[in-house]
């Protein structure tokens, strides 16, 4: 028996899969301000037309241009690793593998798209990107992208994490990123709630608006913004996770998995896994496929289906999404990447048509499962993947109590070593699960009464 | 052309190559105080016995135990990458090679011998293991063997290591180990001097007194002390470190390479990838073998070789080494695991014989490496891997300058995600170069005049 399966550089998934393609229902489109779907051309001062394409495209597979798997190779495929010590800890029945995103120079599976993203924008012209991060996994990444291929990456990071967390802008120094503390000096949003606010921590809302800003107003046209989750070519570039799992499975001897496991904020690394997966349920596959969320944070589990907007400060498109309302602040728990109000709306997709089941959990019992990970796998995992750990634990057990062999796969998106402030507040015995009250559910969710709905179909039987 | 080569786990390395049994002129033995050869009873208070076995050992080959593979496979064989990206930004003809001990879970070489130590103490009966740590690389790679043995694990860290850098007291509490300032209350030898000065902030010799008092204070005799680096058979442990790399380069199509380099501290990462090369040269292959140390601590290239204890207290046996002077104070450079005023007595015999050809080199020059390698290959490097990077960087320029096509191999020994504050001072403009003044150099190795003399031979043609 093997503990990894690693599968060499020629063994690379060559296409994307597009999810957008099978989903029973098509996807609904981006609204603008005025209630109609906006056109490509409406978002071309934000982003490059080429990415625009694979934004809007409903072709099933997308080439994989032979230049980004060369990006790819620095550190992919990444190991399929089974986690035969967590199986003997659990005494589980259970076979338990996990995909090893942690293996990226910046430490998660962020860098997947990051590399694509700024080929691409190369590839039509451009020289700079803007973005914002929270945490920091996705500034770090796009920072990592861009020197790997001559871009200017400026990185608007929320104030209150650019000062908590001195490491993350020296990560994204180290690789040529300028990374500046939200709101700032450079930019009127910025500068206007300076003004008014002078204190402020900043959110990831204001960061979105300095780094949107500034790139649409590069009036040599050569700067474009860049987003880490959410979109559907995102979503695209993260199935080469899944489609090598896929691979990596087979070698192990297993068929399709029964159980199917990533943690939830925007969806990236839930989808780069799992829609492979959902390909095969769509083709007569039986396979529980599972997002994971912060019960603090139930975007899938207790939202509404509903047109919102992306961002806090309302500057994107309407998107039909689970959404918590854009004004919903989660309450401070320690897996920053799965703070987010909304969700990818080809994950909200693949929600409303019931092929994937949604999943709730605690933040206790997700660093409690990491401890176990750590001390049987040895991997220290980032607090939003010890979401993934947890249901993964939860299933196992469950596999037990039932007396089956199931076969459960799950995605470790990153590693925690940049973020183990969460680990020390768990030791502290001082952390707190939170549910999100019903009434504080029902308030934030009402802006989204003035909006336009999008239809709700379940079509299939899954 | 490939731009990793991978291994899978029926191609890991079976047996530790011990270089003891091929050196010219043997080791010369430790010594006891009283100056006479000490016998591996007089260790057993402090070693288990079957380490202690290996300690002494002049087999050229010892088997791996299957359980000690098993606890490797977890990261192992690591990835040899070829760092195509640096060769074109340095135009250079050599292909450069490195190989990538940053991917074990701890994010360097030393879990190598970690987790064989735990193992064997665990097999002696032992249950609990003390250590120090500076920097904190080795008290995390103890912590986590110590995890997957279910061994207790008590590391001793430098105070002021202990207070700038809280998260690698949290990584080893995430592995289940228990990290401590020291001095600390909890021996007398820390106990003492907190009494005769409160605010010291520590030392590695302290450290040590600390953690070998709590080993052999152990009544049940159930603790040991656990060395990361230094002796004998921490370097054998590394020795599939370069077996694994053999296999790699003949897979890349390689012969011998033309040039190994690692970067030497204690010597374990060095040794680890050179040893088996080292082996090729006795018989009759054509290497660079280039140990690099900072110029601020030049052990191997300006110290005499003679008999010094390996700690500040004066605890450890004489050993034969290449040595500053248990006294000697490095500057405060930032590669704190490079700050040692002795070398392995392996790696010392070595230089001794003219094997290897020791290097210095000054760390803005190896910052400034590090960043073209993060700019170009993605990797963030620890600074001690700084020091491999920077003499790899000079080899490839050295290369184009004479027009030949060298293979250049080295070792990346540990990421340098934790380490990030090397960085940020080398990007505020305010880092120094330092070279050790002879008048302290004479100063620091005029302890060494007191002991007895070890023979020195330079034996080969090399």
């Amino acid at each position: 028996m093997a503990y990894k399966y690693l599968l060499n550089e020629e063994d690379i998934p060559r296409k994307w899969y597009n999810l957008a393609a099978d989903l029973p229902t098509p996807l609904q489109p981006p609204l603008g301000p005025d209630g109609n779907p906006i056109s490509p051309d409406d978002l071309s001062a934000v982003f490059p037309m080429n990415l625009i394409e694979q934004e809007v495209s409903s072709d099933r597979w997308i080439d994989i241009p032979e230049e980004v798997l060369e990006l790819l190779y620095r550190w992919r495929p990444s190991p399929l690793h089974r986690a035969v010590h967590l199986e003997k800890a659990l005494n589980t029945p259970a076979r338990i593998y996990y995909k090893n995103e942690s293996v990226s120079p910046a430490g998660s599976h962020k860098p997947n798209t990051a590399v694509a993203q700024a080929w691409y924008n190369k590839q039509f012209g451009i020289k700079r990107l803007t973005t914002e991060t929270g945490a920091g996994q996705w500034g770090s990444a796009l920072s990592f992208a861009g020197a790997l291929l001559g871009l200017e990456v400026k990185v608007y990071m929320v104030r209150i994490s650019f000062d908590q967390k001195p490491f993350r802008k020296l990560m994204m120094q180290a690789w040529g990123g300028k990374c500046v503390a939200s709101p700032s000096e450079e930019t009127q949003a910025g500068r206007d709630i300076l003004a008014a606010h002078p204190d402020t921590p900043g959110s990831l809302g204001i960061a979105i608006s300095e780094a949107i800003e500034e790139a649409v107003g590069d009036s040599k046209g050569e700067t474009r913004y860049s987003l880490g989750s959410v979109l559907n070519h995102v979503m695209l570039h993260q199935t080469i996770i899944g489609q090598e799992a896929q691979k990596q499975l087979s070698y192990a001897g297993e068929k399709n998995p029964d159980v199917v496991i990533g943690c939830a904020g925007g969806g990236s690394n839930f989808a780069g896994l799992a829609f492979p997966f959902v390909h095969e349920k769509i083709n007569g596959a039986e396979i529980d496929i599972i997002p994971v969320e912060p019960a603090s944070c139930p975007t899938l589990t207790r939202a509404p289906f509903a047109y919102d907007h992306g961002d806090v400060a309302q500057m994107t498109p309407l998107l039909p999404m689970y959404t918590l309302g854009h004004e919903f602040i989660p309450p401070p728990i320690h897996a920053g990447g799965l703070r987010y109000h909304g969700m990818a709306p080809l994950v909200s997709q693949a929600a409303v048509e019931g092929l994937i089941a949604p999943r709730s959990i605690h933040q206790r019992h997700c660093y409690e499962s990491a401890l176990m990970f750590a001390r049987t796998e040895g991997l220290i995992v980032a607090p939003e993947t010890s979401h993934a750990v947890g249901a993964a634990v939860d299933e196992a057990i469950k596999a037990r109590e039932e007396g089956k062999e199931k076969v459960i796969l799950f995605n470790l998106s990153g590693h925690g070593l940049m973020d183990l402030a969460g680990y020390d507040y768990y030791f502290s015995g001082e952390m707190e699960d939170y549910d999100l009250p019903e009434e504080e559910l029902q308030k934030f969710t009402s802006v989204l009464d003035g909006y336009p709905k999008p239809s709700m179909a379940k079509t299939g039987n899954w």
